[in-house]
């Protein structure tokens, strides 16, 4: 198959490629490096099935090019604006990154007749308001944060274009996702801050914020096993592990495999760490169990993994 | 109040300016004349609580000029392209008309620090996977026509300005709305061909399709009435009525009403009268009875009321 994804030098997508070409696939690249970097993809700069494409996908006559250019089996939608403090700031990122580039690739797959499109959706569209854990089922969706609005609203599209246009979608609603090459979040966050004082450790919020952390190969790890299950149609589904790690939690984390003893730990204090944060949330997981897939990884193991990696790195 | 209408020269946001200004409030439209007509607020322009601005809302600058001048307490958005049969052939027009003349709405409140806001979504942001009767906690959200997408689209993004600007949004899931004024729809269609050949009616799909229809005025006296029940937050209500008429119903309505005897259905066949219609559906409306609302008419005497009045018009 040729695989197209958006958002490809960005830290999941670049896995998704790594996994795709393992699998025999040709994949083609576009990123903006809004937040992707030429560093997680140049490992395949000479591989003759990988393709890039430096392109603002939230400009479509930049995404038509590339469509009109290629002949894609398969869009792989990754490309969106993941840090969710940075739009909090500036909703417009969100709009132009996480819903305009979503709406351009769906016109230019209407145009060029290409019919299969996976989506990374998020935990972020359920909201604050759903007790207990969430299911595709669950409502009302309302939410908080601008890229959950932004993620919402591309899903809303998809829908309604998979419908109209015999497209078939594949739509993940991702939760933390960690690993090697990550550009933000928590476990990032603090590592980097510990590498400038290793005696003290601002942490947002009051480090009761609890969710589930999933290691990046086992999310690309359901992705490609979900391909070959689901055919025609619009599927929906979350993706996670069953476990959850809490904030403080993952700063003794960092601590340990940094070795420091003593970390001052300094909350910022409240139940959120910043405007749009959700403090916890848990999963449904039974409907992706049942197509036979499940996560390998704990979200402890997946943190104590990533920070590894990360330590290993350059940082 | 000071209160703006988007889409005020439409078939629903033109009696709701009538509603607003028989309370006493100061009420500025604005209408792109897509679907709006200048006829349907012709009577408000010697009103000195009236004024009307012709703009095209999906324009961000048009809207910030109407902004700039005004200071608004609260925000009516009822622009929308309504026509679903047309979208469908050109997604386009529910991206500019539906979708960004919201977020350019959105936009407007936060910088002018509008606090709150009513917005007209609808029944198709449900799509058609749920069994039994839809309530505003039904999931999944599916849409299947581009009208309904860029609805829910529209709902992600106010639910998510909302929160991080602390503004109230009071989002209404309207069914099929009918009454004077009417400018599209099966009721209009079926007089439209009907004073064209009084002897056969074209009637798209089997004429099994049965849906809620509701009278405009019981619509605009639940928004008042909500108006003043809701305080701080993102409220969601579906609004309608118990009872439903299947669309041969709705033929057999209008000619009893035209006085025509004999005329023959001509059903185009199949369960739905066009790509992404939905053939019925029933909502749950507990959650808006409990606020002590309830519509007057019933579906056949929105319909026959409707007929009524239209015919007693030019069309």
């Amino acid at each position: 198959m040729k695989c197209f994804i958006a958002g490809g030098a960005g830290f999941i997508g670049s896995h998704l490629a790594d996994a795709l070409l393992n699998e025999g696939h040709n994949v083609v690249c576009a990123d903006n490096y809004l937040i992707g970097i030429p560093e997680n993809v140049s490992h395949l700069q000479d591989n003759t099935s990988f393709k890039f494409y430096k392109a603002d996908l939230a400009n479509k006559s930049e995404v038509e090019i590339i469509f009109g250019k290629e002949n894609f089996d398969y869009i792989f939608h990754l490309a969106a604006n993941s840090d969710i403090q940075a739009s909090a700031k500036n909703p417009e990122i969100e709009y132009k990154n996480t819903f305009l580039t979503t709406y351009n690739i769906l016109e230019c797959m209407k145009k060029h007749e290409v019919r299969r499109l996976f989506f990374a959706s998020t935990s972020a569209v359920y909201g604050e308001k759903i007790e207990g854990a969430m299911s595709e089922t669950s409502g009302p969706l309302e939410p908080v944060s601008y890229y959950g609005g932004a993620k919402l609203s591309a899903e809303a599209f998809i829908n309604s274009y998979a419908y109209m246009n015999g497209m078939s979608s594949l739509v993940f609603r991702f939760p933390n996702v960690i690993g090697s090459r990550l550009t933000h979040g928590v476990v990032y966050d603090f590592i980097a801050k510990l590498k400038k004082d290793n005696r003290n450790l601002e942490i947002l919020g009051d480090g009761t914020q609890t969710k589930p952390y999933m290691y990046v190969s086992d999310l690309t790890d359901g992705i490609l096993h979900l391909l070959n299950v689901e055919k025609q149609g619009v599927f929906i589904y979350n993706i996670g592990v069953e476990t959850k790690t809490s904030v403080t939690a993952i700063a003794d984390i960092v601590c340990a495999e940094m070795g420091l003893k003593d970390v001052t730990y300094n909350y910022t204090g409240g139940k959120i760490g910043w405007k749009g944060d959700v403090p916890t949330f848990e999963y449904d997981l039974s409907k992706i169990h049942a197509t036979g897939w499940k996560a390998k990884l704990t979200s402890d193991e997946a943190v104590t993994r990533t920070v590894k990696e990360v330590l290993a790195c350059k940082l």
